[in-house]
């Protein structure tokens, strides 16, 4: 997996505190924008998500080039409506190199791996020889396992991303679209790391489990020790 | 491939047309509700559909129940995202029977055929395999191929399916969701026929091809003979 | 104001309940909804709506018509962005008999009631003078005040009217808005009572305010008796 | 009116060429970030725009302060759904300077002019008096008529952008919201002029006019000297 945060609103932080002051005061947003402090802009923020005013969080807008991940991976990452992507075709693209995406549970397990990458690799062929064979790209695909790897770039605004991190860096995701949360959020904390400051799961924004595992290891760790 | 129309919104035209009449009108739409004749709303449905005012569509809903397509077809559905999905889980389900999906192109050569459902027969075995040895079901499932049948329960209003009509039951769409897209269209089209009297690619409710591909045999019956 | 729900999915909670078990199990949904029990999808709903797995809810729609609210009013309604509406355009329509929305604040003191009602008066002169000297009715509206009542066709789903019932029902959302969210629940709780059971703001549905109003009237109902 | 482009994803059109170049080729996004041409860029945007391939469009984002203009405006501006707003609240802030908004329709006619301004006037003495009295803003503003200015901000991405402009550049759209439209459009020429190169109504990105008005100006002179 391989997540770049290719492009976003530049100071983010400002844009968006602007916005909020306005809503609430006699301030243009272009004079807030010139004249908030740092200092005010953190503590704008800070108002405006603990106060669950989240809609100035959608004018910053944060786009990543991810590659490498399953095509079980992107069908999950585009069930997110609010969000914009780009997928290479699987259509239009004949795969040449193709680097499966293999579980940890199944890489450390030296049988299992054998035996699923020896299925993988007749499927490789088998795609191939369709290929060969004159059977169109998108016919051919039909054969590529889950664990063939994907390009696509996403564009999430703020307020979106954090409601992505709720549900993906929640140790009940998937472990791969977790990872893939887990280094979105990680590039954007560089980037704008007073609205994403305690962004992650539920039990860390919320303080709440909506599938009640109070057995797992991060509430234990958050709330139990 | 199943479809079933399992819901939609109750008399659905003369929803639409009251709310289009109440636009342009004094009439409210309680009134325009009772009084308009089975006339009226093809006229007026007619007139907003033709002049391009498509959010009244939006007041009609359509559910439908899809059975035995391809996660490559789902995964494309899912890509439309003014739509509800309820998609059956390949993490929290096991998968006993699996009928694969076969491209027509395939099914129809013998050797093809052949060598597509041996690969097809390893991955349903290694699967199964990979669950008994006790690896999740979230991750056995990454060897298994994109000719994998799904179910996903679908919701869109009129108007994103009209969208829907226009990408996908283009001749230039990928096969199984233009077969998706017809079976869904000629559904609608028993339940709402003056909505979608007219429902289908650009070509036929625009009277343009995007693509510009002009020796499409659609475009040729349609405007070359 | 009145409201009046003039649409929505038939059988609405099971159609839901039928789709969440879709996701879950190997049931299809539309044997699904063919088997379920009440008992079932009781327990169905109650399940998905604890756990916060609320897409499912999406597959249920509600269309109102609403009369008599203000254009105050309507501007804070058309800020929910996922649903749709069928407004009556002060362009195409002149308005004749004009009846106002007067705030209870305002109605109550003689005094400013009298004021509040000539200020009206002058306006509504004002603009069928300016219609009577040819001004378009786009351009004499100009001068008409935020009291002055519109007419508004809505579409929302189940989700996305949960989280309209957070925000709007809440003691601190501006009271005729509160008024039209109070009106539109009672509606629906008619129609899906298992759905709806325990909508309503914040404090209701999460127990918690993210205005920290401790001390609002409902808060203390609920929490601090 | 005063509108100002705040701030913008960076190289714009680079962005979405690069992720339009990924989607067909085996390309990924980072090295079509790094390698594309400005020729190529161009070439790629001329492409997708050309084949309604829009959905690319999405991955540049805009955001404007607007100020200035008329609540009639602002409530046509909202109901575009694909977009972020913050809005100056009349809730929270008490109007003091109030420079209305006057249609030149009205205001180059002196007999007509008055009459509107003298309602304004009394409109605006009558919110102040509720203040006086303790009425909350938020109830006094139903004194306010539609002329009142407003200030917001709002983020598109290109697609959205380009669908404003289809409907709002009209010359059948309402003036203030076609003025707005039209400055937002020649603000976004200048940082992204191969996006927005053909943007504007209809009849000139589409060559057609939804409401088949041919003897407008605009038609006239596009299509008709």
């Amino acid at each position: 997996m391989k997540v770049t945060l290719i492009s976003f609103t530049p100071d983010p932080e400002r844009v968006v505190a602007a916005s909020a002051r306005q809503c609430y005061s006699k301030f243009s947003a272009t004079k807030a924008l010139r004249e908030l402090t740092d200092a005010d802009i953190q503590r704008l923020l800070k108002k405006v998500i603990e106060s669950g005013h989240l809609s100035v969080l959608e004018h910053a807008s944060f786009t990543f080039a991810i590659e490498d991940i399953s095509r079980a991976c992107s069908h999950q990452l585009v069930r997110h409506r609010i969000a914009s992507y780009s997928q290479q075709s699987q259509r239009y693209v004949k795969l040449e190199e193709i680097d499966f995406i293999v579980p940890e549970r199944i890489d450390r397990d030296g049988d299992l791996k054998k035996e699923f990458s020896e299925a993988l690799e007749i499927c490789k062929r088998c795609y191939k020889r369709l290929l060969e064979k004159g059977v169109p790209a998108e016919d051919a695909r039909y054969i590529l396992p889950q664990a063939t790897p994907t390009k696509i770039v996403v564009t999430m605004n703020a307020r979106s991303l954090m409601n992505f991190f709720e549900l993906r860096c929640c140790l009940s995701a998937q472990w791969e679209i977790r990872r893939l949360a887990e280094e979105m959020l990680s590039l954007v904390k560089q980037v704008a790391p007073h609205i994403f400051e305690n962004a992650g799961p539920f039990c860390v924004t919320r303080k709440i489990c909506p599938e009640k595992k109070y057995d797992c290891p991060k509430w234990v760790e958050l709330y139990k020790k």
